[in-house]
């Protein structure tokens, strides 16, 4: 039989994705399972966005322009501009998800062996866009202690090689809920320019930002304006994760043009999603005002809950819908499957993200961490809280 | 400004991408063009897929599972096993279309550098999947005087290396139409078999056959089950191009355990699509059956008008809808750019895929053959035909 290639080898795979046969093994148990492990949102999605897919008359779905559909693209410049983003259609490639973008980005500016530098804990996915291209995600160290603020342009500074291709970012941050600082913002912006950088930022949780933040854009940066390659998604913004429908955004020309030469190999974005996208650039400020304040609250009942717990601490973030949180825990892989696996309370148990999957694969970060996505309910949210407190209780006396 | 990469640059762009510009400016004249360079059909989608997606009761849009709707699979390993092809549920992956289909087998098994063997003319985007995992693409030549028939097991054995991984087919043929034979699919196992290769068949236009003759899946080959990597997908069966479903099918565990882990890294396949393709699985046989005899009075009407032309041959294939014409020209671009910008016919142009991009970048084949898409109805194409015939002689006394 022939080989399988070294890249589909050293493809990662998720801690979460290792926990699944437990949960679907505590299900058939008849184990009801709080999932705060993925950023699948619950809350209902603009009515709008789901009518006009319903209203749609199409008799044969056709492909749509590789960067999308035009009246798709001027609404999502529009979007941008109502943001305080100045973006034209004319820079924005519509991809069949913020992965796709990730992927088009790196594989645009990064040359095997290259380095790509990402503040750590970082988006697990990450790693698997690196392995496609190549490139070497090169990982600067943030800390729980100060909530996952940006290290210094120092530290950037110690691994920035002749390699060093691009700095990737997630903000506001998964898995951390960190948002970046303007004062953040800029430094970044000074060590891209400095050294002669790209900036990936990805903003897919642009809207979810809590006591007066606000998510400032890469490309809402000065002097880097053609160093950025925003990537977008409205998998969030909107609860829609399985329309697939993402952006990347340059103002670079070069970029722009090379990554239209990936979109055209495959194509086309999906033709529903973009008209649930389109449709969804209609949505009132006051929905996100309300999924605004849904997760606040959420956030609260979550970060509260653990800072309570014993030897248990978890800042308290102010964008997306994560927090990391230190537990009292030996090996976060193995709690949350012994999680699944021995403990239950009511006939109940809560499956989190293992943070190890938020630190370079190897490197041993994120042993004592979890991350927990707040996608569920008030009340559901309490009794996972409730069975977390009892689960730590057993499993350090079992 | 920091550089793009390496691959960004050798990305192909299509000859049909290079004639976009030409064909709006013709728009813009005021010049209706028949679109015979692209494969979309024009027929309408089975109505209960429609209306699946027009009747979806979503509140908010979750991911899927990575390799599809379980009660999708279900579905999809029921059409395949209508079809006489063997397949269960936990063999096929869904994917976001028969290019990321294309994506992740070539990265499963091609290392950089290793060769696929591709019979030439071959399909555009393969270049591209290949120039991703930095892959060569190996071509091995059949011609038009035979009807792009498969070469014998000898020409493949000039071509083999110890860097040969696979080989890589479309069938029927995209762009030659051609429908490879039981006795050709049986030499190209006896080909796999001996040199311990992969088999990617990309069987997209497996219901497309004229005249009797019928899809040979490479699954439904003896012996070699463990090494075809098929490739599907529901845009042309479905007239559904946007729905952006395709397939990746493999009963070699390995390959598709290490597929899944590409597919995991992007989450999902689209939504509403995969809505549309499970509905789409119950269409009666009927609908096909309108559809071939649709294509194949549209395909007489193609080749029998061109064989009229003075200089001009095309064969007549026995599927996909598409035929590859040999024209007395110079140079198939340089033609389908000036029937673009020089020439019309009352207010009427024709556009088509030059050849050239069906061919080797560099190798200068193609350069008297564009590819003919009969997508269009009875009346558009003979006036496109007529188009045709008018222009050679004006080009030709240019």
């Amino acid at each position: 039989m022939p080989t399988i290639s070294q890249k589909a080898i050293q493809m990662p795979v998720s801690p979460i994705r290792k926990l699944v046969p437990y949960a679907e093994d505590a299900k058939k148990r008849g184990v009801h399972i709080y999932h705060l492990n993925i950023g699948q949102p619950d809350i209902d999605a603009p009515e709008g966005a789901l009518a006009a897919v319903r209203n749609n008359t199409l008799k044969h779905v056709d492909y749509s322009h590789s960067a999308g559909n035009i009246s798709y693209r001027k609404k999502l410049a529009k979007y941008y501009q109502d943001c305080g983003i100045n973006i034209e259609d004319t820079e924005i490639i519509t991809t069949g998800s913020g992965s796709e973008s990730v992927l088009f980005a790196v594989f645009a500016c990064a040359n095997p062996g290259d380095e790509i530098i990402v503040p750590e804990p970082f988006y697990a996915n990450y790693t698997a866009m690196a392995v496609y291209a190549g490139a070497k995600l090169v990982p600067i160290a943030c800390t729980i202690e100060n909530g996952f603020a940006l290290p210094s342009i120092k530290e950037f500074e110690k691994v920035i090689t002749p390699k060093t291709k691009a700095i990737l970012i997630s903000n506001p941050g998964n898995p951390t809920g960190h948002v970046y600082s303007r004062k953040e913002m800029e430094e970044l912006a000074e060590v891209v320019k400095q050294h002669d950088l790209f900036l990936l930022s990805d903003e897919v949780y642009r809207e979810f930002c809590y006591d007066g933040a606000e998510t400032i854009s890469a490309l809402q940066l000065k002097g880097i304006e053609e160093n950025v390659i925003l990537i977008d998604s409205v998998s969030k913004r909107y609860s829609a994760c399985g329309v697939r429908i993402g952006a990347l955004v340059s103002k670079n020309k070069d970029i722009y043009n090379v990554a239209m030469k990936f979109a055209q190999a495959r194509l086309s974005p999906p033709s529903y999603g973009q008209i649930f996208a389109e449709a969804a650039c209609d949505t009132p400020q006051s929905y996100f005002d309300g999924v605004v304040a849904e997760y606040t609250k959420r956030r609260n009942i979550v970060v509260d809950a653990i800072n309570k717990m014993e030897g248990c601490f978890c800042p308290k973030p102010n964008g997306a819908f994560y927090v990391m949180a230190r537990l009292p825990i030996d090996d976060s892989d193995k709690f949350c499957q012994w999680l699944l696996e021995k403990f239950e309370h009511n006939k109940q148990t809560v499956m989190f993200a293992p943070a190890t999957g938020f630190y370079s694969p190897g490197s041993g970060g994120g042993k004592d961490e979890v991350r927990i996505s707040y996608v569920l309910n008030e009340n559901d949210l309490r009794n996972a809280m409730e069975c977390l407190e009892l689960a730590l209780k057993q499993y350090n006396n079992r």
